[in-house]
């Protein structure tokens, strides 16, 4: 089973890097561009065919290896 | 309107970070994880309402600053 993991900055969390790269990008010409905040995206293969317990378990691993949930959302999908 | 792009390493490319969540994550017992690879994720926001010149634009983003194509791939969401 494959599943992906993408962990963004929680809603008024500084992001210094998201930041830069909209300066970068008018920099560059682009314009009409706002707010750019930068994630980070898992790509994981699980064994087994069990669904619910692959989600428990990624869950798992967001909490207490993948994200800082002090100041960052997760969400997981099974592909 | 609102973009998700998404990074990721092609196929074949060494992914030392991703080999150390692996790890990390036999480590803290999790079982049955096999090939992790890590990726990032940019969400941005955009001006207009043209979503064929938002998703060029987009494309232009990616390959002139926000992904290396030549060891990675990237998509374009809009949202």
């Amino acid at each position: 089973m494959k599943a992906r993991i993408t962990v963004t900055l929680k809603n008024g969390v500084l992001d210094p890097q998201g930041k830069a790269i909209e300066h970068a990008l008018s920099g560059l010409g682009f314009d009409g561009v706002g707010q750019v905040r930068q994630g980070k995206v898992f790509d994981i293969e699980l064994a087994g065919t069990d669904k619910a317990k692959a989600e428990a378990d990624l869950k798992a691993m967001c909490d207490k290896l993948l994200a800082n949930t002090v100041i960052e959302n997760y969400s997981v999908t099974l592909t």
